[in-house]
């Protein structure tokens, strides 16, 4: 932590500035020049950059290190790659998870279950719970749901992901789910986090609508300090002001994760734009930025969707999708996975 | 709900979105232009925009009343008044709530809760679950911490507002509190919204950080969708690009709010901009506005404060901004709520 | 300037980062905790952050003084107080301009001028150049509005403010004007700034939708590098993402720009909100917030003004809005300026 | 154009809305439901938005068509490709432009340009008038630089590009440039716009930091209303809230201008980010979402370089990042333009 003092600071001030970091439990190098001191602080004190900011004399706080701890590289310099059964997350394969919005029906789910696997995705997306903006939305079939999953993942040999909305369903998603989805809305959620720290599966962590990188790692770090290392990142799109798309996806993300954490990204195109004619581009692209996988909204007719149907690839275009996907893995020297035969 | 179809859309296009908007129960009327056809849709059917976007030919939807209900002026025409006791939130009087970010122990609580009764604040606030964005950072004192509150209202005579983070602390905060705080973070967690919702005491809604004033009409719709319609808005910042301040404080969502819903919003200027020299500007500026009423954050000793002390007024800052905000109300005709004698 | 080193820094980056500065005439104090190396830099060479930045080892880049240098308040203490015949702007008085968006026709201007005289406004604000979004909207009367502009002043008394829009506009328009207009697109117009910079009238600078603080003084610095010391800001509202209002209207820019400057600030409230019913709640904001000023957008007949007829006030609502107004200032211990005598 | 009246607009308001429109030229068809009245809105009058959303009894004004026409694919259905010699902008082909920020040194220049050109560029960038925040940066060497620059296409045959920044400088950087560039900050600098669109020469027109796409294309539409149909967007990045990168590089702005506009965009992935290492896997996505081409700052010797050094590559960087760009081109069945022999 640098402090950096007032030009005008007095004596008085500075010493006092240093006292209180000191019974902190704070070291203190101090560095005086023409116009100002600055204070170089090093230490294991509990400390945070607000109480000092409030001192007498004080113009500014600077952080030199990260806030986050077990989810940064420079505490885990090698890449954590999230095992399930045979699938890797954040190795050398492209992982894509595909499927619709919601679960509205056993026919819908095995329809679009049989659709993305034959297209080549090995982990099937499906809400259960569905968090809406409106409570006059439709809210999801709740367990019903889950069960119709477990249902899809015995015929197609899919591994599922889908969301819990609180901390009582995280057991009930965790029963059923081989990946526990914590939504944008709900990044900030830390009682829910606690939970999904506590569960046995791999969370995948969305990016909120408003949240920096470094707060999507601090959000990571609740599930850490609850002892589950198995988390995938996910860029989702976040609030901007052109109403051209629905958000704006924020690809930069993904290199900029790589650098600061060991964990893996994944991209979710159709939540990035929501718009269908975007998916295919932005997927592509999204591989092309180093993505660990892909997170795409497919239904077998969209038009039909009960929720989310504007963004939604049909089977032919997920299908299309996947293909252009897979030569641009190669080009970077990764693959796809493809799904294991059942 | 306007239908505008593509300038290219043909006839077969038109009909058959025609067709899908009657089998949802709407009702249509077509009007065609040189251009374009426009298709305008009235009824009471469960329809959402994108159901209709999806559909070929469609070249937007456009809404014409608001997604919310019973939040909304249209519905309610009066101005909604909650009143706990004696005091009216969202009449004439503005009321004024003011304490620590969190309760730290017996004696921080009661030295502010003294503090801030006698510069002429009625609701005392303090944080006893905290959400914090770091794991590692202070997260409140808990259930002790409710008894503290309880404590100070005992000896001052204050309301309590204090925040639940999950919907089991709904139940634990609603057994002390005066008016339920839902924060920034949360307005989008709708189990506890829910929870909330069914709880019988007000609530005090803060908006998320990256909500419009739509998605937090719509979060306060999901309590009134519970029963409850005691619900108090806040404005405390929203997330903006400039360093300067931690967030931009939108003082315009006042009267947006004010002519939009029937509901009191008041203004949290120490969140809104994170520097405790704009905290008194800024909340003259929301009383300006129009503003029901203040959230400020006071400690007896900011310079000690275990989190926000960057943002928070000591009592002599407090009681000064006490008495520039009772001038400002009398020129736009209202009046700051005093204390009662104990 | 403060270099943090990456972690793994060796000992030969840190050096080859140290030679590179001493290079560029800084002198270098150096500082090694247990995990990091930092590096405090001070002198007066010429050193932009990206030219260490990008150097191998080099982790961050923190700056610890403003990147302006005139517009300062630490370079000069006291509050600059630009004044025109016997007016003051950035005294003890609040200064209120208001006119039209744009000059009309002549029956307009002196319409609209006697109106706002009368009302208790002292500068006559009007647009003869209009930098529009789109090229078929109506662009202004050019030189003959400012021969209007002139031509109102000899009627009323009333001081002109009024826009330029480039370099060779700046002359023409300080024939006439008694203040020069930089709209918000132009901010970072360098040419157009030097060009105002070096006429002999002072410049009324608003801030772009997308700048910070920090770019518009800089932006401000520009007129000082020039010779032009008469410098008024002015916050007009910045980009945000709720459709609810045209822009965000980020009224703590008031006091942020007090502290960090000596410059005065007024607010624009008409195209800050873009809403006629929000202008006069936020206009009083503005004041109570700490504003030297207010530019109002008044048309005699705003419901056939050729723009932003939506955002004006017509002569009664403004009147009124001037006697909330004089209320609030004298609250906060100021008055707003009155019309000389004629 | 639709007109949505208040829930509780009365028949006298409906008729003067009505009348107003008629004689502004327009047709109106009205359509009353239960609960409110909607007037469609057809015509060739010039009318704006705003001239009706101020009327009484309007609830919202809502458009229907773009407010730009000739830069809207409706108006021109095809593809625009610009032809410089024999290089086409906006076909199969991806063009990559290439070269340091700002021109510093004959030795600097033409050692960058034979640089970019062994490595596959086809087009020299480089500043010679440099738009800078401050006014203590560098500013760029003005006609000296110009002249580098055509001694750097004698001996390259690369095609130029370079910025003006104002109306004189149009005429300057015309003589030499084979494309002129309007930077981000000057893309709603009419004046500027206009002295481009009268140039024999085609344009680049990045897209503004805070800029909607709707508002790009009206600004390409100043060029089309003075004759200049030659025109070239480019996305930049835009203003974001997560100090982690500059900008955010709104990739998805790609396939948005695709659809809404027939003219080409390229993308600048080096301010688009603002990081070096950040720039070879947005320039991959850049090409994998459907950019026309390519705008990447390289230098002979970042570390040394006046200007945005820290997002320069170097030429070994850039040979690379050519590499893959050839091959995630030849994905979606484009291919990136090679020099031609000189």
């Amino acid at each position: 932590m640098i402090v950096v003092m007032e030009e005008r600071a007095t004596e008085a001030q500075i010493d006092a500035v240093i006292a209180r970091l000191i019974e902190l439990g704070m070291d203190v190098h101090r560095s005086s020049g023409a116009t100002r001191t600055v204070l170089g602080v090093v230490g294991t004190g509990k400390i945070e950059k607000e109480m000092i900011e409030i001192l007498d004399g004080v113009h500014e706080v600077l952080r030199i290190s990260e806030p986050y701890k077990r989810a940064s590289r420079s505490y885990h310099p090698e890449d954590t790659v999230v095992t399930i059964d045979d699938l890797r997350i954040g190795g050398d394969e492209v992982i894509v998870m595909a499927g619709p919005c919601s679960v509205e029906s056993e026919k819908q789910i095995l329809e679009a279950a049989h659709a993305v696997r034959d297209a080549g995705a090995v982990i099937l997306r499906g809400g259960a719970f569905k968090p809406r903006t409106s409570p006059y939305s439709f809210q999801g079939l709740g367990k019903k749901g889950l069960q119709l999953l477990a249902r899809a993942r015995e015929e197609t040999g899919l591994l599922i992901v889908t969301e819990a909305i609180d901390s009582e369903g995280v057991d009930l998603v965790a029963e059923v789910a081989d990946i526990i989805q914590i939504g944008a809305r709900n990044m900030q959620n830390y009682s829910l986090l606690k939970a999904a720290g506590r569960a046995k599966k791999p969370v995948l962590l969305k990016r909120g609508l408003a949240a920096t990188i470094t707060e999507l790692l601090l959000s990571a770090e609740y599930l850490f300090a609850e002892g589950n290392r198995q988390v995938i990142l996910c860029e989702r799109g976040i609030r901007g002001f052109d109403p051209a798309t629905r958000n704006v996806f924020d690809l930069t993300a993904i290199p900029v994760v790589h650098k600061l954490s060991h964990l893996p990204i994944v991209a979710d195109p159709s939540h990035g734009t929501g718009l269908r004619d975007k998916v295919t581009p932005m997927a592509r692209a999204a591989i092309a930025a180093g993505a660990d996988g892909l997170l795409i909204e497919v239904h077998p007719h969209p038009e039909r969707a009960l929720s989310d149907g504007a963004q939604s690839l049909n089977p032919e275009q997920f299908s299309e999708l996947m293909n252009q996907c897979r030569a641009i893995a190669e080009v970077i020297g990764r693959h796809v996975a493809a799904p294991a035969e059942v």
